[in-house]
């Protein structure tokens, strides 16, 4: 991409988060592994086991970000419905794919190498395979998306191996400045620094300081001046609030 | 509703949360309390400080669901930017709401009441407010949109505060099986228990027990006659695999 910005998706499957069961841990995971290849998640859904949602939200992001990652729905079980939704999704043919297949069989005794476990061998027609280090059934690749697990330690080695093969571009920058006040205290003078700064995006999280309200100021940008010029900027002005008494306990 | 079926779709707004900079919490703690008051989260997208995409979501899934909750972007600073979102995608006008006001200048001295804090009074033509004990600054509901904090401490205070005015429908019930097993082993013959016990959703949950791969079978539905049926046709499935020598170590 001519801007060297790489963009994805994030499609998290699964009536358990839904349900709030499961509290899931591959957002966060995600999110944070990707800012620092550089790539720029740039949007989440959370849909429950129904094909007809899976595809629909698939079609959305895979077509609007330079990829999409899927967690959950490919294990052995009925519900696991998420190879078939992204093979109807691409339109392509899915069955037991003979790559998936042995290795299957290197993993399980042919007793053991059940029906169930060889629905873990279904992937679409024209997928790479996504090792999987863990317990073997491997995650795959087609187009632009990446199909992973939804156990994150099994996710979390399925994004290691991707990782390489993925463009990555300009990596977001960002520098955190405690603040040290209340957010309601810096809001006004933060505003005039954003709107003097427009190659930085400025963040401000409040946040309880040992039950003092406090808050962090995050500058990002993929320019390293100019996030140095922002955040000196910012370290001006909380400066001279510091001056004038904010602050002080 | 005559399904007296009611459900909701979850908007996340926060840069923080796409940079993996914060870790949300909110998704899990909303989906299991919906989930106990008799509301199925249907849906959750997390998106970007960026007006359209916001507009864009919020229309989305409003239009599609009996509620919408929205997260973050509420605060006093520049990239707050949700209650402006909001008043755009139902096409209201917004301003210094005389009741969120009054709230502000009940916590603030005059001198502290400044426009950075005068923003959080800021609230949709039409809107109810959410009180909020925690800070006070107000949450809002307007149409079928509860738009609440960020901060988990304060949404969730929003959240009880906006609870008792929601429809509620009849609650999803659920049975947790422990299964002793592997998954894969239990895949085939749980597949023909979900096949004909179709007012029941079955899911199956792997997870590592001590390092021993084990699984969890989770029975869902509104109808208590249905759920104990299937629980006990699940019970008698893992019974006959154990009697077979699946799961012994």
């Amino acid at each position: 991409m001519d801007s060297g910005i790489i963009t994805a998706g994030l499609l998290v499957i699964g009536d358990e988060i839904l349900s709030g069961r499961t509290k899931d841990k591959n957002i966060g995971y995600i999110a944070e592994y990707l800012t620092m290849i550089g790539i720029d998640l740039s949007e989440v859904r959370v849909v429950p086991d129904v094909e007809e949602e899976i595809v629909s939200a698939l079609n959305a992001l895979r077509h609007r970000y330079t990829y999409v990652f899927t967690t959950g729905g490919i294990g052995p079980t009925h519900d696991d419905i998420t190879a078939d939704a992204v093979a109807k999704a691409f339109g392509v043919p899915i069955g037991h794919d003979p790559r998936a297949v042995a290795l299957m069989r290197e993993r399980f005794p042919n007793a053991d190498l059940n029906e169930a476990r060889m629905r873990m061998a279904r992937i679409p027609q024209g997928a790479d395979l996504v090792a999987n280090p863990v317990s073997r059934a491997p995650g795959f690749w087609i187009g632009n998306v990446i199909v992973m697990a939804g156990v994150p330690q099994i996710m979390q080695a399925m994004l290691d191996e991707a990782a390489p093969r993925l463009k990555t571009g300009r990596k977001m920058l960002s520098a955190s400045i405690p603040a040290g006040m209340r957010e309601g205290d810096i809001g006004t003078p933060l505003a005039e620094i954003a709107r003097t700064h427009n190659d930085v995006m400025i963040g401000s999280y409040p946040f309880s300081n040992e039950g003092r309200p406090d808050t962090n100021l995050v500058v990002r940008s993929r320019d390293p001046r100019a996030l140095a010029e922002a955040k000196s900027a910012v370290e001006t002005m909380l400066a001279s609030l510091r001056a004038n008494g904010v602050g002080a306990t």
